[in-house]
């Protein structure tokens, strides 16, 4: 566990970003590709460190462009000149956005034709957990405008760079999982049982902001007696019960990195199915831990986790609340590539950020989850998150 | 202004999401389409009420077919399912997701060959403020798996129907606006000269969630002396000075609606410059107050309130901050279709939430800006924000 009591800084140096841009354009060399296109909060950020809540709009999109050689340039809205200006880009193209009808698309085509060519193979995100922010119907004209340039799938070059944190970004993701892993050990001063989750959604956003994260992007959960069902619906307003299994799970932010996990909650007493249901994935999550060094696959880290809780009596058939996983990457996203799945072969390297995510289906309608941060050292995983109570914690 | 005291109900009755489904439906005969394909978090919640965070995790894809006739169907993750079982939605077909090949594709394609047909007009969102919200590359087997579907754009139609709210969604927008109120009209107490900017950001976001927001889902703002230039970049640690001029911009949602407001603070003293500023977007607003009837279009809008701030004295060349327009719809997203802006010809109509955001740069590298929040009834604009101080508030 990385302890930290003063905020990591803010940022990265420029270096940071030059060295992924290069990082980049070996890909692309190897690929074949003259330049990327870039079109997602993340993606721009990754190459640039802009870093703004505009993008809750979807009004105007945004792009990055990284060369064959050079810096990225951005072709972005004159909103976001000034933002955009702070960053190591240099060469910043923009257009008053909203438009009617060239919302920023013949600007695009004249930078990528000066940057790429107009025969050029552009690389884009097109494969899993990646999407195009831009009206399909504008990418068309594009195309329409660019008709000898094609668009390729780059989705492998973004994940192999993103997949790996640096010291940096680690340093970040430590922190806030530093301050959440603080905020749920306050449980005992939160949550009791007559409360809405209303109100224990509300409280937990507070104590954390109060410890020093900058958003809480992301709470869901659930309770239910005994145990809980679905947990992604949003709190309802039913009182916490004496009896229940309380689940919060939450992405809090600092400096736009994010920590991923949750935490279990029996509301005055616990059955004995829950504690052992617990007990399983507490232990599911050891053995995660363990299979968690460099060399072995996701597929490996899946099998361990499984192993510890079918022989607990996972049921195979686990019904409506089938994740598919058992946990994944994080960072500048809640949930980043790769999954803990039996058929993802990603290879374990240092410097990945990961979670581990075991859950299991104990009763009809009952399910239990864990979730620990860690991230793949030399010699293993490392927790970055305080290590959850190996017995369910009584409030 | 619609005054609450206690929250409105939580969600929707069925009718409202049968009668949105059925307003769809007849569009959808005059446009010639057999079926509707959502993908965004918007349009899902839209027709079906489904509200979750689990959006922020890009991993899986999402879908809801609305057919020509009857409720819609959806194509979810089985993760989702339970928390759509409590939606309206009877049909909901689901796959384990993620999936290494086929996330979802197969069965979406069976179930639009089904409701629709396999030589189908689809319809989905491919124009302004919209993107498609699955991986490229797996809309593109969408399209092999159907080849003689044609998608065509329906923007129209959602935009048509979204631009009008019903009561219900403007109480839940009226709510949230006057708990917002409540948290600016706390400013005296909250911000003070030498608070660095993260705590002042960090104090409005505990203020709003303890006022009974679900949640602070975007803020940005600046603060300089004697006014501010970007307003989109995140705090950097800057403490505010004496003679600050300090602006906050905030969307909080309640029940996954969104206000979208700003407030200005002089911090000690506030300098005849920004002073002037002030009240000429004060009155801007005035004027689009006064302009914001049935039948006036958003082109209207803008020209009254642009009218103003070019009395102000507003340059025409506003540089970098340039917003490029003068307001917008929202409502389920912090900025919705119609914007104000010189080409909009949107006829404004009964039901519609806009806001009005008259700024303008009144010295180099200094911009002033203004917000509220009104519902266009059948006699003119009423408030949904507390109108803010005509003259710059001193705190």
């Amino acid at each position: 566990m990385t302890a930290f009591t003063h905020p990591p800084p803010r940022g990265f140096p420029e270096a940071e970003f030059a060295a992924r841009t290069e990082k980049a354009q070996a890909a692309m060399a190897e690929a074949g590709l003259d330049a990327l296109l870039l079109t997602t909060e993340p993606e721009l950020r990754y190459f640039t460190g802009f870093l703004t809540q505009f993008w809750q709009s979807p009004t105007r999109p945004w792009f990055l462009v990284v060369p064959a050689k050079g810096k990225p340039v951005a072709v972005i809205p004159s909103i976001g000149i000034d933002c955009m200006a702070r960053t190591w880009v240099d060469d910043i193209r923009s257009w008053s956005s909203p438009q009617p009808d060239d919302d920023g698309m013949s600007l695009l085509a004249e930078t990528l034709a000066e940057l790429a060519g107009r025969t050029a193979r552009v690389g884009l995100a097109k494969g899993k957990e990646t999407h195009l922010r831009l009206p399909l119907g504008d990418f068309e004209d594009l195309g329409g405008k660019l008709p000898e340039v094609s668009f390729q799938d780059a989705t492998a070059i973004l994940r192999g760079l993103r997949m790996v944190k640096s010291g940096r970004e680690i340093e970040k993701i430590a922190y806030v999982c530093g301050l959440v892993s603080g905020a749920f050990e306050a449980a005992p001063q939160l949550f009791a049982a007559g409360q809405s989750d209303i109100e224990v959604f509300r409280s937990f956003k507070i104590e954390c902001l109060k410890r020093g994260v900058d958003d809480v992007a992301y709470l869901v959960g659930g309770a239910g007696p005994g145990g809980y069902g679905d947990i992604i619906s949003p709190p309802q307003g039913r009182r916490l019960r004496d009896g229940d299994v309380l689940i919060l799970d939450t992405g809090c932010t600092f400096d736009g990195y994010f920590c991923d996990f949750d935490r279990n909650f029996a509301i005055g007493r616990a059955d004995e199915a829950a504690q052992r249901a617990y007990d399983t994935v507490w232990r599911a999550t050891e053995a995660g831990l363990a299979a968690a060094r460099p060399g072995a696959t996701c597929a490996d880290l899946f099998a361990a986790m499984q192993g510890v809780l079918e022989e607990g009596g996972a049921r195979h058939d686990s019904g409506g609340s089938d994740v598919g996983r058992l946990g994944h990457g994080l960072g500048m996203q809640l949930t980043e590539w790769p999954s803990h799945t039996p058929w993802d072969d990603t290879v374990l390297v240092p410097g990945m950020v990961l979670t581990l995510e075991p859950g299991m289906t104990f009763a009809p309608g009952k399910v239990m989850v864990h979730e620990e941060n860690i991230v793949v050292r030399e010699d293993g995983a490392e927790l970055l998150t305080r290590r959850a109570a190996p017995e369910l914690p009584i409030v």
